[in-house]
């Protein structure tokens, strides 16, 4: 093999294969199929119930909701597959070289807000674009609890990390970095909740991190913390793991936690919390944002905003009490895992 | 007098006086003390609770609220005066005169969130700025009903036209008009409420509408529906006059609909609708988005938050049911007054 072979051979491994954008739908169509089980599992009450609707711009999508269950109190998870003519603007700045090239998107999303204020509320997103010339994987997943426990921050970060550290050691610290950085209430000084893994334009550039600008409107890569190039079909395994990673890392939880009596002072502190999911959401969230700005299907966006939410001018936990350790320990950037 | 000294006369007419400041301030603080006087009356159990609170970079304000009384579950009235180096860039972009000036801004502004359904949640806003060459005035008052009722919001319009009226025949159409198109809601293409009146950077330019791009991110001058040419003074009285309609146009309404009978069902559908308020001031108004963004006293700009707030995935009123009147009806652009 000449080294002029070698190198062609390695460029063509970065390329991402002929059936790409039905491979990576199945995938997150399967993930959606594997997570609604096993939701619907713990949950032991209620089921999803699912809209299909069509994209007049190109696509597509499938909305499966739940409420009112024994675990989940308002919750969905979206697969959806949209293409067109023209990226918005937004993702346009972090990839110049898409500009004048059709796009195709497709993912699942997930919020649930259980019910029980000892269990964690969480989300997830994995997501895989082409435009043109350039392709990437984006998502991860975090975990926002109400009441903290030391021992479900380490199972669900542990959970995550090992499901990177099969593909490369990097990955988690970087992507753990960056869900830190990016799930951050600049307003409040806040983080959303204990964090997990976040990454975002992962491409055969292999750039692992590259800083956010915490305000949800643009993201220039600022910094490099390490480059790991990978072939197309090591993203796509990467981000499958990372995927079926998820009901282990959140289920156990649930399973400890939603047993756990609680009373009005709990579900009152729930309730105020959720008003910060509501605010990143609607203040932050690129997704969010974009999605409203460029008309996407506003229900299936919204889904994830909690059924019950309340704000209250000047609250404060009292000093010592266990609402004040949720923003003074668990809510400050650890190393989890 | 000379051609010239008319026209010089004329100039310095339209130039703030030497006590510009003082005389916007204590309006809006006055303002400030009226509203709560007459909101404290009208509830007839709750009292206004007060912080003072400085502003680092220069100024400070006095932020009151109101919760759990007769009328109102939430609710708060705060009165703002900061000065600093620089206006925010999303400022600069409507006035690039301002740019390189050191600014002063002063307001008082409302939003409160009656408990029974029946009564409609208000907000009010006025403020005036100085930078450098140029100052302006701006503010409005606009109504959201959870339950629509015609006498409602033909004396709210009514009262705000007949103050608008004194000063000017063109200023309630244009400012009706300029209302409609701010508060409104893109993503789910409705209006936030019946409306009002609203008005920004009212100068001696007498520019009286130049539209709205609908995302509260930007402000371009795209068209003039009419120009008014009008000093300094005329432009603080109508302002004034604008503050003293409020009571006037709200306080007859409260008394009308706080003793009507409720029950679950439009207690749920208020929690809902307030969903829509939520979404609105975090998505798309102007100043909660670049209080946030400006290192801003956040309590007092999310104040504006309702108590309690629900969102439920794909919820539509029964047909023909008065709740599907709200938005079928109501919350279409209307000539009320």
């Amino acid at each position: 093999m000449t080294v002029l072979t070698q190198e062609k051979t390695a460029i063509q491994n970065n390329l991402p294969p002929s059936n790409s954008r039905e491979k990576a739908r199945e995938f997150v169509k399967t993930l959606q199929d594997q997570i609604c089980q096993g939701l619907e599992a713990v949950d032991g009450k209620a089921k999803f119930h699912e809209d299909n609707w069509q994209r007049e711009e190109g696509g597509g999508g499938r909305t499966r909701v739940i409420s009112d269950g024994g675990v989940f109190e308002q919750g969905g998870v979206n697969f959806s597959e949209v293409w067109g003519d023209t990226l918005p603007p937004s993702i346009l700045v972090q990839r110049p070289e898409a500009a004048g090239h059709g796009f195709y998107a497709t993912g699942t999303s997930m919020v649930l807000h259980p019910k029980n204020p000892y269990v964690p509320t969480v989300h997830l997103n994995y997501r895989y674009f082409e435009a043109g010339p350039v392709w990437w994987f984006g998502g991860g997943a975090d975990l926002t609890p109400y009441y903290g426990f030391e021992e479900d921050a380490i199972h669900f970060h542990q959970t995550l990390k090992q499901a990177c550290d099969k593909h490369h050691p990097e990955y988690y610290p970087a992507f753990k970095r960056w869900c830190d950085e990016y799930f951050y209430l600049k307003h409040r000084q806040e983080a959303r909740g204990i964090g997990g893994i976040f990454f975002d334009y992962l491409d055969d550039r292999g750039i692992l991190y590259g800083g956010s600008d915490h305000n949800g409107l643009a993201h220039q890569y600022s910094e490099k913390v390490g480059q790991v190039s990978h072939s197309w079909e090591d993203l796509f395994n990467f981000a499958q793991s990372c995927g079926n990673a998820f009901l282990p890392s959140y289920i156990p939880i649930v399973e400890r936690r939603n047993s756990m009596e609680y009373g009005d002072r709990e579900r009152q502190f729930q309730l105020y919390r959720r008003g910060r999911y509501v605010e990143f959401n609607l203040v932050y969230d690129r997704g969010t944002i974009f999605g409203l700005q460029t008309n996407g299907r506003t229900e299936s966006i919204l889904m994830s905003l909690p059924p019950l939410t309340r704000w209250e001018y000047g609250y404060k936990p009292e000093a010592g009490s266990v609402e004040a350790k949720l923003t003074e320990y668990f809510l400050q950037s650890r190393d989890w895992a």
